[in-house]
């Protein structure tokens, strides 16, 4: 059984239409990818009391990680850390450890002469304000480190809304745990197009397929205009070395790629997304 | 008070990094320039107990509206009705109504020689099972109707996944509902892109312009990397009148272009989002 992971995605402007979640879909991809399984993905506003219910109702799930994006930066507005800390009924203050990441992010702007000096105003010591005993992860690419703490058996990890610097982090700080915690397991994908047939022709021969492959997981996708009929048909395993998994989905691939065709179906394949 | 509303993507594909979650960000544009708020988005996989706990969850923080994608179709893995049914403690059920829409549908297939027979298999008459009391909404491009249920206090809205469907059912039969309860509200928005200034110099400028518009929520968003700092900044309001929602983020985007200037950034229009 996969190590279950939850996403928490902070920031208006995944609320009102101003920002397409990709983050989301970069770190769902790389969870998977890295032999975990996301439970679930939610998107709240800043707002301490929204954040705050979000990760306490999270843990209450039991994954066995939360992953969390925005809201670390300067702002106002910028409250994941004081929502965490409410969570988790712990404390918030300034983390020396995270003080001087800070600091010595305005010395060398300033040094690069961009800023005329680093003074620490208390909008760069917020940066550096974290829950009691969490440990702050190095930002490679902006200001604001990253965070994680240890709370009963879950790992919570804060990481920055920017793309840029999240990724930088995920891959610097992240990654090497999540995929520590899978153990040896490896997910495999691929998919094939149908096309000269409807989804509900279609639906029973995956239940076939599936019932004769139950490591496999068969979704079909409809893609096409109403009258030119296109589904996509995406398969998936996780097993416990890639060359299995591998072999796995290629045998549900030919079985399903025949019963198709009987059917008067034509198929061609489409780019593996792994 | 903007009327809140939740929204709930079911698909497995949005938590294995195969999708965008294109949807959530169509709907939460469409919510809020029709004048409500969107709480919260929440994702959660092809599983009835998952979505029926979602569900239950989004029930309990009371919003007005539930808006959910995907799970609709014929096959195995659609799972939304029987989740929904799940949450709401009621039965599922062939709804007449419903039945007649799927029919029509493959029978048009059938004359269009898309297909030899327009039977009712049991994979199509699924689409037609939903829960006790629900009315079905007329799919103007696809198969699947989608669904709407009022329970206790709250409308709930099932859409399909695939996005043209999802926004031909939106524009058809939710919109018009939300308007109505949205009332006479308007939202509005606009940007400026700040460079030669950092996120953290920036902050204290936000607060004094929010301290002195009220109504006006400026949220910043850094987009240049480390070395070319570039700043996004978002104004918006919601009022009760076009022209003063309009007047009310002007003036606080003088006062805030101005700050900036004082502190030596360069400020950029960026094309507003209404």
């Amino acid at each position: 059984m996969a190590q279950p992971v939850e996403i928490i995605c902070v920031g208006n402007e995944l609320l009102i239409g101003k920002t397409l979640n990709t983050n989301a879909q970069w770190l769902t991809k790389r969870v998977t990818t890295l032999g975990l399984t996301t439970r679930r993905v939610t998107a709240v506003g800043d707002d301490v009391n929204e954040i705050s219910s979000a990760i306490k109702e999270a843990i209450q799930r039991r994954p066995s990680f939360i992953l969390t994006t925005g809201g670390l930066g300067p702002t106002f507005d910028d409250k994941t850390l004081e929502g965490l800390a409410e969570a988790l009924g712990r404390s918030i203050e300034v983390n020396e450890e995270a003080l001087k990441m800070v600091q010595n992010k305005y010395l060398s702007y300033a040094q690069e002469g961009r800023m005329e000096v680093a003074e620490l105003t208390p909008h760069r010591v917020k940066m550096a304000k974290l829950p009691e005993r969490a440990t702050p992860l190095h930002n490679p690419v902006g200001t604001a480190p990253a965070v994680s703490i240890e709370h009963e058996n879950v790992t919570i990890m804060a990481l920055p809304g920017v793309p840029s610097e999240m990724k930088s982090i995920f891959d610097e700080s992240v990654a090497s745990v999540l995929k520590q915690a899978a153990g040896n397991v490896t997910f495999f994908e691929a998919g094939i197009e149908a096309t000269k047939v409807i989804e509900s022709e279609i639906a029973p021969l995956i239940e076939k397929v599936m019932y004769s492959n139950p490591h496999v997981y068969i979704k079909s996708h409809p893609k096409g205009a109403e009258r030119i009929p296109r589904i996509e048909l995406h398969l998936s395993t996780t097993a416990k070395d890639s060359s299995s998994a591998r072999k796995e989905v290629s045998k549900a691939l030919l079985q399903l790629r025949e019963l198709i065709q009987e059917k008067g179906g034509k198929i061609k394949p489409i780019k593996s997304e792994t």
